[in-house]
């Protein structure tokens, strides 16, 4: 950030329209030097946001932020948007504690105007604001910005399909990151002879031509990964494309990296009275080659050696890996297991099960709701479908594993990596409600193993298993083993660190277990024993076996990295409070709210899961026990009376 | 049923191959007679039963279920089906308990594949299903048939986009009802010149002439219900059409009425080794005036004369009704308030709201998850979306609600019509998830009236509200009022009926009030008082007020219209179990299992949710509290043993 000259002194979107062409493409510069340092520092979203860098600074000429409204899908393209926003002197504080989002944030700036994170909303919510200010008679154009993996997501459909119904003026910028017209070059070339534009968009074809003669040739491993598109986009090079059919009009598509052609195009796009789709070819990763070689990698990414892009790397194993190691050598004594997912196969470690079984491997592109039902169609088939899918995104397939999963037994596995605490990203990723979203489905097995040999156990339990199990695990590098960890699986029971002779007893989800173990070394430290006991099973629980277990104890503490409310905690404490009412007990999750993003530690010191907050917790819980005992000497006489006035009921 | 000859000798569709045309367009006459006369006596879906007649005749006929598996969307259309495959002779039982149910159902028969109910699901199951065979080498085609109105929600679009990737041979039969193509009368002729199929069918082209001449002008009224996907379809008539965009082949469109032509184009369809989409015209209420006239109205309905098609009809307010009533009202006063609905229009009562205020109403389609953020978009610039959707459905959009609403404290009214026990449409159709799926949702309320009045209240208070409000109601008539429903509405906190010096208190969600009230009433015979408190706020909850009212009693029972896991029963009892340990408590709701079709109160006998089972549930845990009683009189020495050997601790 040090060298910049000119984007320092852009401190809101009107400071752009004293800027020449050329010092515009110095400013491009500038920000895409920006980004690659602090994402280099901080880790983020890098190859889609050197994508857009021209095309915000576009967006941001033509249009009148925010009484023209953008709005990001996804949201991880923002960075330039909050660059030129009035934000590029906390730039530096991306992604970190109380700095600035990595997703576009309503508290955070007016120029943001819809917080974002999953995929595909963009069009909806674009929709909705724009007919509210035709409603109210508020002026205003509304721009939705989208990528072609987004598109995907069925959700978009639906809002495309409502907007050209309605017929207002939206503007949906169809972000076309170039990979995914690879194979469609022949499509392309159709286009062009064919393409019979209104005489008013005549003036672009230029551009298109020096365009296509600028597509490179792009290997296999680039498509791949917004691969199931690539059809659909085949109709996009006609007028009677999809978006036609749809009620839009249709322009593009564009060379996304000039500013001037971009803006020329706009300054069009903006007097449409109708629904239109510009589509903006641009090409991720571009201006930084380790990104332009290989955006997947540095799509979301931690902090790298900007020099070469190369990742610094822990040695410790991630629970990601485990489930990589796992399944890979499962399906290699099963060949009915076959693995789905939702653009997600990096991230969820299911690339390896790709290049060993290219057959048995689906990526639906960014899908939840399908990739889940599939997985139905095919368990009831004979197969035994693993499907990986973030546990923030299969929020989106809850009505999908009740009525095409639980309803018909099939015996689908599925895996919610991300479970609990996920650092950097912000609210939007926390994979803090699946617990409470799928505890309540009829027949399920849910599961969450502490380490990689526990997730090991469960997942070969889970695949031989008729009926659907789920396994939720964290973004976060597996603990050291514990013997414990390696017992036998008894489905409903969970295993016992420790004795079994202390006083205290912490039952927790596998995904905590480190802040946990952290919690019980400190309460040793003061002189509290205290067990722990990972439940495993989250459903079904052994109700009988567990409060034996407990009994032994006279305070049990409930941690789980979810939300409280509907968690597994709760349910557990009203088991103990029924047949173990003279245990004190507790119980500790997420709260209530949304929770800012940050370090693992600094989400869970918020919540109250760090080690040292849980200690506090065992202690405020043993303290009220020994108050509460004391209290109890004294009231045996008051007792013995309120027993005889009740009983005269 | 009394009048088939054929019909009653088709005891699976083997016996089809032995007739004739002329035999067999008996036969679909049969069937439409059957149909008409059980839904007339049971209610059901009637007109698109009636639509799919021939067509499903033509699909037995060349296919080999369930060898060739036929997955049907949503299923409500699959009367035929079953007729034909060995359930004529119990089909008068149809939606009755221990009947044939109105869905397909896998346990049912061999030729029902998978479990529907919900809408946009059988490209998903249907491509698992056949991948599935295609791996492990089994034989057989898979046909998903599947209506225009289904197709616009985005898993389906998602599902053919896979499907194209993939590339097998899956047949998908587009049940393009009709209506749907009134609008695009243009186009079609535009297809006739435009055509350029294969030369293999070019036979089919006099067949699409001669129905193009049998098209009617259809009203207004009827296109409505389906308006959102018709530029879609102006799509659908040409060669490069949406699903040759996807990847697939396309044919059609075919008149769905001749089953001889049917025949023919399945045969060649059948040895297509692509994905194709079938294009089949059919008319909804086909054979039956009535239905053929108002088909939205014989969609899903309740018994009727057959002679009139007219409806019972009872003269009780239901809470549709009273929404209706009340929605519009509101919005008399307030012109923000704006309605969405995804293709529910009649059923959420919004029809009339519709007719007053057409400018700030919506009906997004078969599109649940869009509905949601485009009303997160609408909030959020400033309107007051109220937004109805069935409980079952809203399922659909449990991300949505977190991330497009919750997150963006956007203050959406969601309007939950049949929360609770649906009767007839069996396991799909529930609404028992709604408590456990949005609680946990940060930031949200949510309420559950017991009449009219309280409904009424309740929504006013919603679109008073900066955030988020969830109402959720039964399919039921409105209770007779009661005073206290008319109680002033104090958030968190809900009305006590009764005169507060009973022994017990039943603590109940508003749906199943009158199920509570009549278990008060058995009790009251049987000498022993019970109030009522319904709860009217699901969250939040003053959890201070609710003790100090719990106190009063000395057994409190917890009753739900909704699943009991992740439920507010057990986080209610867990709250005096802690605070008020000497109170006797029980909890009730929906098992942790699905519930088979049925009347109302058949449904929730099987649950133990029906008035004399709560009234036993009561009697047992008041048995329990004066047990306890009495055993605590005797144990008071042991228990001061037990608190004095505690306290070494």
């Amino acid at each position: 950030m040090g060298t910049s000259q000119i984007l320092p002194g852009i401190n809101s979107p009107a400071d752009l329209q004293r800027l020449n062409y050329r010092e515009l493409r110095s400013l491009a510069h500038e920000i895409r030097q920006t980004i690659i340092e602090v994402v280099g520092a901080n880790g983020g979203h890098l190859a889609s946001n050197l994508g857009v860098v021209e095309l915000t600074v576009a967006m941001h000429r033509v249009f009148k932020s925010p009484d023209d409204a953008f709005i990001w899908d996804v949201g991880h393209q923002s960075y330039t948007h909050k660059l030129l926003t009035g934000r590029y002197s906390r730039f530096s504080t991306l992604r970190q504690r109380n700095g600035i989002a990595g997703f576009p944030k309503r508290s955070e700036s007016e120029h943001d105007i819809f917080d974002t994170g999953h995929s595909s909303t963009s069009i909806s919510s674009a929709l909705g604001v724009l007919k509210a200010r035709k409603l109210s008679g508020a002026k205003g154009k509304v721009l939705a910005v989208i990528g072609d993996g987004a598109l995907s997501g069925g959700m978009a459909f639906e809002a495309l399909s409502h907007a050209g119904q309605l017929g207002d003026d939206l503007i949906v910028i169809l972000n076309d990151n170039r990979m995914s017209i690879n194979e469609n070059t022949g499509s392309l070339s159709r286009y062009l002879s064919r393409l019979t534009m209104t005489s008013s968009y005549q003036i672009f074809r230029t551009n298109v031509d020096r365009l296509i003669s600028a597509i490179p040739v792009v290997g296999k491993s680039l498509t791949d990964c917004i691969f199931r598109f690539k059809r659909g986009l085949k109709g996009l090079f006609f007028k009677d494309n999809l978006f036609a059919d749809l009620g839009f009009e249709y322009v593009g598509p564009f060379n996304g990296h000039n500013i001037e052609e971009l803006e020329k195009i706009l300054e069009r796009v903006k007097v449409i009275k109708r629904p239109v789709v510009v589509h903006v070819v641009t090409q991720k990763g571009r201006g930084y080659s380790p990104a332009e070689n290989d955006p997947a990698k540095f799509h979301g990414i931690g902090p790298f050696c900007i020099t070469d892009g190369i990742v610094e790397k822990f040695d410790v194993l991630s629970f990601t890996e485990a489930f990589s190691h796992s399944i890979t050598a499962l399906a290699e004594k099963n060949e009915k297991i076959v693995a789905i997912t939702a653009a997600m196969a990096k991230g969820t470690g299911l690339a390896v099960f790709q290049r060993r079984y290219p057959e048995r491997f689906f990526d639906v592109d960014i899908a939840e709701q399908h990739a889940v039902t599939f997985a139905g169609g095919l368990a009831i088939a004979g197969m035994k479908p693993v499907v990986a899918i973030y546990s923030t995104f299969m929020q989106r397939a809850v009505d999908q594993v009740i009525h095409d999963i639980a309803l018909q037994n099939a015996g689908v596995v599925f895996m919610l990596d991300r479970s609990g605490a996920v650092p950097d990203d912000g609210e939007t990723h926390q994979g803090i409600y699946d617990i409470a979203l799928f505890r309540p489905v009829p027949g399920i097995s849910m599961l969450a193993p502490a380490s990689a040999a526990e997730l090991d156990i469960c997942l070969s339990w889970a695949v031989s298993q008729p009926l659907p199990v789920m396994i939720r695990y964290p973004k976060n590098p597996c603990p050291p083993e514990q013997c414990a960890f390696r017992g036998t699986l008894i489905p409903g029971r969970g295993v016992i660190i420790g004795a079994g002779q202390a006083e205290v007893l912490i039952v927790c989800t596998g995904g905590i277990f480190p802040e946990v173990k952290g919690a019980a070394d400190i309460l040793e430290g003061v002189g509290i024993s205290a067990d722990i006991y990972n439940l495993r099973f989250i459903k079904p629980v052994d109700e009988g076996y567990f409060i034996s277990v407990a009994s032994r104890y006279s305070s049990v503490l409930f941690i789980e990295d979810g939300i409280v409310t509907g968690g597994i905690g709760q349910f557990l404490e009203s088991l103990l409070l029924k047949h173990l009412p003279e245990i004190h007990t507790g119980v500790c999750g997420f709260p209530d709210r949304f929770l800012i993003h940050g370090k693992r530690h600094e989400i869970l010191m918020e919540a109250g899961l760090d080690s040292r907050s849980l200690a506090e917790r065992v202690r405020g819980v043993r303290e009220a026990q020994c108050e509460a005992i004391s209290n109890a000497l004294h009231d045996v006489s008051d007792r013995n009376h309120l027993v005889d006035s009740k009983s005269a009921i």
